[in-house]
């Protein structure tokens, strides 16, 4: 990274996922900036910056898991403190963007969440947003400024690619038949088929049944959250039912709310790979649980943002070979 | 409508589909407003509003379809016309939004064009919108003005109930992998499962396959948008071959642009079911194409607004009864 | 309120504070609204008008107390909603304004909390603010929309004096240097003098000492926010040892958050008198805590603003004859 | 251009009129950004930036000619495109403003278009124009962002200059009386008095008559934009009903709608000289017509923007010795 | 008036020119509303409400004459504290909008003052504008509120028909070569043929000549704004000089700065008319002075648009039929 | 300075303290910028700019003292003329900010000026503001553009420090209610205790008394406006009778309006320290009047401003060891 090095370029972290923010400053070769993010007695954030960011290009990295309110606030509070404090530019780092999935009226006088917190942040001042598999991609256009969105099928292939599990054996499922296209995107990267697992009437989970082929082939049951852990369950038991030999299941943003742990490590699936993009308590972690870290994925989006090099690239790349 | 009679209430049409327009207006009882819309001979549009609209509510009905870029320009000059003239509301009426579809970046340094429609359209000074069946309901999100999404499902639910179509003979199947959300609307109109045609490979049309079971069943396609035919046409094949016993397809938008008509007559499609969502010469239609009018929908559903009742039933009825 | 009975008019509470919303609610002589405001497993908040509001003024109570990011989230959230369902008017009701200390920078590099809060619920779509004793009265200007600050030194005025506290015998005293004109607008119903605790040295609360006389007299002390109760607590201790002869207090807001009550307990403070602003628990109340309600000040704003009178009489007038 | 030689400056062509943009790159010695711009089916209009832009200072040339309305979306589109791409600076090159004469209320109820246009440019992301003899000087301050208005007159003077067409035996004449300071201007370059062509009854072209002397002289028409050639064959034909020797005409912007060729191929007019800033059919040519380039003028304000010197020498300099 | 008397609408009026603002309410058949408008010791203007605007429509009547720039402020200033009294419209009304003339970048690195000025009254909170012949009706455009731009021509001609100043023996004039198009509108009206004033060198007035035909007959000089009376007298002389047999002047702003009273009584002009749009002293004034009120005009237009009826008649009727 | 002497950086002066404009540029070792700014016979104020300003960032000084509205107007104009002509950032340093203390509505119906003035300022295109010692700290929240307030009481207590002016002999006096923390901060670099003047009576000065004790010892007044003098000269005698020693009293910005200087003149204090944010007449200046300058520390905020270095230094120094 020698050509801006002498740019001013700092990267700071909230308190969402600092042990990712780590990670991503160090591939980026720099150390965390300094600032102090605490509550008072009464709930109200208090945020200091403790070195100067004038004239500086700020990379922000805020994961918006739970508490995902204070989360927000504490992002928009950083965003005013960095604006009123002269920063260049203000580039919000979102490795999971929390309310993405509130992106329509689902029903009747709702309110769209996701286009509200999009609002919030270039209201704030935030001039460019870096986030990860965000739940439809058209939440990318809620933004007027600009941003990246990048892909974890990648690492997921990636992840499955090196265990072998690639061709007709195999069979990429959405559990849900609102998934289909990011089935289909890790399917074209393990030759493999796919199947959606519909649920006829949602209020009964047993009406559930297999749209395709499973029968007798290990299924990959892709989703971009990982919640409760419901959906992953409910669909093990109905690909079960229809003859699935095995059963496996990746993530993009692994919440792992309660009874996420119960849920998982009841149902029949061998493996379950997420990413680090949300930070969770290990007391969460079910026990067939793999992490692997999208900080190299994104730390290499910060460098060649920086650098003013395309990011294209990385939104296809298996493989560690960003450089 | 009696209730908002000393309302100031008046329907405009711009060129895009004034048979439409002529329907909407006639639903809600009031004449078209009159004004003037021309080009000049070196291609610029010179409009002319003929009566006054000072603290009026306008309704201003405009589909965009081709010439795509003159019905928007249209639609922009009227607003500014509109804003200019004191109007006290702008309720733009877009039976097909088009660009719709552009509403991410799918390559890499691509605009966004459905969300730049929506911010002109904002900025020009609509101040609520009126669609139907938006190609993914998150463009709603791209405005901060309240916008009004009508569905198709019900019109098209009610057609092929009242031919009998409903239950175990009949499955719904989305043409592509993206739309089996529309189809599962549709399928739970008519008791009926669900099928997708997947194709593996882009560039060869004969890489489609069925993921579902329809052999021996009618298969209603269903998309929102009819543009050159290939995708039905495609997907008629692909159906015949998987044991397909009749097709039928419906789709909300039909543009039927060159060679749709060549296309769609060549396939083996018994029906083909569109809205008047857009307005096309006779010459383009294919022979047994059925359309259906939207407008006792749009035009319910402007009473509605106009007198400030909820639009929310509109959602999901059938029949003919809205009132 | 018989003049707007067939305007549309609806007061809404989110969960900040649902009591004083329903006492407000009643002063307006209308039932709350319907909504439902809930928190998914993951602490997202999901929120649901149920009943129609195109059209209507809508009033919408929120405090923000505790926990407060999540008080702000559900209110913009909320407002979003409003927006997207084309209420006609967002009045939001803020009678207590979380994070209005942080009004400047008090430290280089800091936020101003304060402000992005007021430029968030712009952004979100709030078309204006009643609120009640703000910090300081320059949050104000803060908003483009208009904002109506009442006061609570009426009220208190009218504890005291239906207690016969008036004259020499008496003096208020504002417990730190910054909060000298409060003490004078409440001095100035009582007939009585003012004096200012000041503390020489912050990090050593023995360094306080009374600017003023309040030997031999009973000393009123007067602020806008309880919190921990440490403020007071000192206060009482520098008055004592300066020959204060018995000593009450006063808060518009009650936050009262731990450890006030043993704080406070400890304390020689003969009554502790707050409004309901905010919503507490009543394990964290004091022994000698009254609360008096400002309902009826607010419910009368919101009768005035929505029969489109001045507010403005509600500024001085002590006694319940808003009317 | 050595001196911004590592700073990052592209320019890129839409359809509007690629030759002109080629001759500007080339005084600017860089070669055409790479992008596709192509119209699907339907009518839209589809974009790909196929180089990275993040970081560069972009100059996008856009002459917008017929078809006027595909011209704008194209534009737009293409900088929604950039600045989501994360170009440092949009600098639209617009060598001409179609709807510029739509510049105020000309009849009641009427849209000011000029403005409407200036307001989508720079909603769409535009941060700077340059253009090229606005129909009225004013449509400058339609924005809000710098806007660089070069004028022809010095190009033009340059033409007849070369010609020995200067002092009293030439008048510089209006075909009409809303160019008169456009006619002035010509004037002062070649040392001419001026007239105008005045028509008293705008329904009757036979009502023309001349103010000013124009006997036994020859004279020079200036016009802004030659659209069908009506105005210049009526003014030539009053200019020689009042003794005029001999008439030449020119005109910044040559859009030669039909009947322009056969309009000016019919009049008395010996030479007809126009700029290259719109792109026409030769068929559209009138048989004497002289095309100068605006080019080496455009390109050169594009290299002192870019090296940040002062574009005001162009505004009067006659010959090509802009460096 | 009796339409809208159950309506709120108030008329105030600033410092500007009260006698013009009393005038107006009289013909609106209301009382101004009380305010008080005074300057500080130290020159700031401070702006008491005395009344309540709550939810009412406000028209404020404000002339930018001398002292032009206290003017604006306090107009500003008072549109600031209507939209935070909650006034629901705020009609800035302009008699005379100072700064008109400086409508473009006449010379490099120049401000745009007339539309800063056009963005600061819609920042400050105008919503919409009535004016009175402004300098360019371009400036229009410079709003994205509806601006209504009334004539003066009518009142003029209305004052000449009247002494029979009419036909052949009449031509009118514009003093200078950018007025054309002001002195073509009178002239239709008058059935009068146009001349020009134009100035070959403008540092030397001497240089003036006409263009057109004045010998014999009687010139009817006309301007928008009449300043300190140099370039009436100027071009009286000129016309004098090529044959004109008898001058007067009209001009719809009468600012008469020193030394227009000594200019023109100077001058060999036989009677100057100007309009009531901007208050002057009477030591100002020289001595054939003709003032005639534009009070009705704008109160008509005033009447009009409270009560949503169309302004356009008001553009050309030239008596006093406008009920 | 040298790191940023290749960077573009120039320093304007406008017409309201051009002295100190010249002393902040010659702080900064360059030359003020070439700009004419004048006034026309009409009171319009016109300005150019007569050096390039592309690309360049922009300090402009311009106090706002008497005639301040003129002082603003010129602000915004030359703000705007530095926009369009393209300067890359506007920083504004406004040693006084007039209007200031109209910072709420301190009476119902009231604008709040100082915020639209910071509205206005942002409009017009200002990029950051830096000011000294604003009324009321809140303010600098009316923005959204970094604001630098600096203080002077670090150039006050050096005055006294140097002077010996330290310990129990001396107390600093707020002569109103309201300016005990700018008390109080003096009063800490002077190891100093506090009073306060109080008024009971604002109608009546007779009513003034001390909270506090002063008997015996010296008083420094301390204010930030000094207007007309009265309040320090009304204070003096109360402090004089509550036995004060010796009286002396600094104020930051010195406005000195009639009859300030009778005030003075006549009142029982020694000495009176002001800045010279102001520019004043010396006719107006009271005999024992110092004058420090407020210049280096000005300056040296620009100059850490341009060459990206923390401003926050400059808020505690006291003596001139800024660099």
């Amino acid at each position: 990274m020698s050509e801006e090095s002498n740019a001013k370029f700092k990267i700071f972290s909230l308190n969402g996922n600092r042990p990712l923010a780590e990670k991503i400053a160090e591939v980026c070769g720099v150390p965390l900036g300094k600032s102090t993010v605490k509550q008072f007695s009464d709930g109200e954030i208090s945020i200091n910056l403790e070195e100067t960011v004038r004239g500086s290009d700020i990379y922000l990295v805020q994961s918006t898991n739970e508490p995902v309110n204070d989360a927000y606030l504490e992002l928009m509070i950083m965003i005013d403190a960095l604006k009123r404090a002269s920063a260049k530019s203000i580039n919000v780092i979102l490795p999971y963007y929390a309310y993405a999935r509130q992106d329509r009226t689902a029903k009747p006088h709702e309110p769209i969440t996701a286009k509200l917190i999009a609002n919030l942040l270039s209201n704030a001042g935030a001039t460019r947003v870096l986030t990860l598999d965000l739940h439809t991609v058209q939440v990318q256009g809620f933004f007027d400024i600009p941003v990246d969105n990048l892909f974890t099928m990648p690492l997921f292939a990636h992840y499955y690619r090196r265990r072998g599990m690639v061709g007709d054996d195999y069979v990429v499922v959405s559990p849900k038949n609102s998934g289909v296209q990011r089935a289909r995107s890790l399917a074209e990267y393990l030759d493999a088929a796919i199947a959606i697992v519909d649920v006829a009437d949602e209020t009964d989970p047993e009406s559930g049944y297999v749209i395709g082929d499973v029968e007798g082939r290990c299924c990959i049951m892709v989703d971009d959250i990982l919640n409760t852990g419901e959906v992953f369950s409910n669909a093990a038991k109905i690909l079960k039912k229809a003859g699935a030999k095995e059963i496996v299941a990746c993530a993009s943003h692994g919440l792992l709310s309660p009874p996420a742990k119960a849920n998982l490590d009841a149902a029949d699936i061998k493996d379950i790979c997420i990413t680090d993009s949300v930070s969770t308590a290990p007391e969460r972690h079910p026990e067939n649980l793999s992490i692997i870290s999208c900080a190299e994925l994104m730390g290499e989006a910060v460098k060649r943002i920086h650098s003013e090099k395309s990011v294209s690239p990385l939104f296809t790349m298996e493989r560690k070979d960003y450089k």
